[in-house]
């Protein structure tokens, strides 16, 4: 049987950006005809501001970045509802997924206090070893139940029926700057204008983008956080 | 703990559907003025075929399909990859899934047979039955994890890590006709002009929704197939 | 030569809308598992303004409008940059246009107070007296232009390079609730959290598709105006 | 009076490209875990086609090409249909449109034969020369209406209504190739498996933007091609 990998994060490394915050002038201008290029910084961040309190979107989709992400399975999904992002991920249908699983880290909070749609959750670190424990347990379990079925001759993609939601997945994204802040927006740390609920471990990812926006854009990046978060 | 119970298909359930042929043709004459309120089937069919073959696309969209999907979790998220479509979906953030798995009927084939990208499956009944068992006791010993989490306090969305990928889901999914189309051509058994390589299990759902479209838009449908199942 | 037809407003006919206040609220428990059917006005009233609120958005996206609108081709092009919309729109490649042109009416504010991205509108209707001269006698000449072109016998579709931004047109619009609030926020009278500056023109056909869907779906509509009128 | 410039043709500037075919390779086998780095380029080639031949197109949106396109106002329109793309064009709201119009070049086709859906055109060398004149006349006159409503102090969004559709205009596209391939086999001259029918002067802006295309990602677009000029 394969060793089992237990891992408490997810990964995100920056592949590629195309453009920058004088991308977003350059694409802004086009509507004004005004000529950017000698522009002061002051200027540059002053149109930059403007378009996104006036939520002018468009002119931030002509910046692209590409990530590759390594993620459980449910924190995948959970970006994947995000429409307007292309998406590559392990094919469990093609290969034989490595023997990863995510296990919680101790400092997560995983204890719900209040009712539905209203509730917040508590770090409990007694909680959280049971937990480690009994997700550990399950996560080999059903990996060894994995490798017979593959050993016995069964189709890959019916043997990963088996396989849980906490095993480790990766994916290629390819998204523009304004899907990005929708993302932030919904799944990053977002106290702003309209707050979000996203799972903590989706944070995990969605913040790792926000540090290479943060990064490759930072007039911009630094716009929607003044402006409240909401996607321009 | 709770009996698990075990299903060997997906449901599709029919919700809604506003729109039919006579949308398609209503919208397709807005581009060139004729008024088509009295027109033969006959020429109705042409023009039907006609923006098939010409992929005319646009007119198809304006009819819109609403269908209640209940399928394993692989399933489901093979149809989210579809991004022009409207989706909810059953949230084990929110709710206790109940314990209801998918385990391969007999007649599904799986056993692979050639190479990666150039194979295809065999139906062998004696490996069918060894992973109905083995699946079968996996879901189980998952769903137990799943409920001594649940007993121990620990939070839904935390719980739900152990649960696999042939836990059964749903999703409503509001989806317009060329979009359909798409998945139709991708998703369904397609022998046509570009052949599709999907999974069993998604065949089933596609092939489900395009009888509700067979009998909803009769001759879109039918255009469709003669064009050679490539989404217009 | 044709008679030429001036009018001072857009229409906007309703065709169908599939789905109500309630498929919002059916598609939202999909997600929770709860059975909403015999709910009271003022729980089906508390979840969404809470969708609203909290910007889950999927809810809305199953209810979806089709209109037919006539509309200057300056206020279709508008409307055709929200790219979460089907249109079918007359194509003067493939019909001759009729002789109708848009002249603002005396009560359009045409005179602009203020520098770029800072200004407001104020009524003259001395000056919308002669805009309202230069306008027709400009359309005219245009038309004038396109009949002796077609009566030469050039292609319509080189014909009509002639035509102006003021000639009327009309297209068939299918679009969902969630990205109809997209239109209303950016393109209605818009004064809540992030005001918008659409133009006199368009606001006309988004008021009138607010009113068809504060009519269709009015608990919807009115948690849309009080949280703000930023699309979920 | 400014003067009056007549173009017969667009421009299509490549501003960008994010990704390359190794781009197209590397999101492919994230599904399938191979790694790509030392494959000979028969074997890139051969992935490729297998890509699209299969209609996979995912993996092709991972590269983003920006152009800078100057074009009529009419094609400026044909080109904002396709929704999977990011424009900014130039806003007659917020700037005076320079006085730069389209006129048809002499070997342009403009005399339509066949009749509605099924028809070609043929170049005319007469009718040409009517069209030109008559087409720059009507230019000339809508441009001084134009500036005489601007003159009296009428607000640009308003004086530009009486602006043709032969105006140029300008914008920036920013697009992934598995579109860009879809604007290909609509919009470019396609004589594939499914023809299509689309305008001169839009064939002239896809033909360059092809142009870029085969030069920067030669493997896909060869591809593309070989495989019947179907978007993947």
């Amino acid at each position: 049987m394969a060793d089992i990998e237990f891992v408490s994060d997810s990964e995100v490394a920056f592949v590629k950006v195309a453009g920058s915050d004088l991308t977003v002038v350059q694409a802004a201008v086009v509507s004004t005809g005004l000529n950017a290029e000698e522009w002061s910084a002051e200027r540059v961040n002053g149109l930059i501001n403007r378009l996104m309190k006036d939520r002018h979107g468009a002119p931030f989709e002509h910046v692209t970045f590409t990530f590759m992400v390594k993620t459980p399975l449910f924190t995948a999904r959970q970006m994947m509802r995000h429409r307007i992002a292309s998406f590559n991920e392990a094919s469990a249908r093609y290969r034989i997924l490595p023997a990863v699983f995510y296990v919680p880290p101790s400092h997560r909070p995983l204890v719900q206090n209040g009712k539905a749609m209203d509730y917040d959750f508590q770090v409990d670190e007694k909680l959280s070893a049971i937990a480690k424990v009994l997700i550990e347990q399950s996560s080999k379990s059903s990996y060894k139940t994995y490798e017979q079925l593959l050993d016995a001759g069964i189709a890959r993609e019916v043997a990963r029926m088996v396989l849980p939601a906490n095993m480790m997945t990766e994916f290629m994204v390819t998204i523009n700057l304004r899907s990005l802040f929708n993302i932030f927006s919904l799944r990053g740390e977002n106290t702003g204008t309209y707050p979000s609920h996203p799972q903590f471990e989706i944070v995990q990812v969605a913040s790792r983008m926000e540090e290479a926006a943060a990064d490759a854009v930072p007039i911009s990046y630094e716009a929607f956080v003044q402006q409240g978060r909401v996607q321009p």
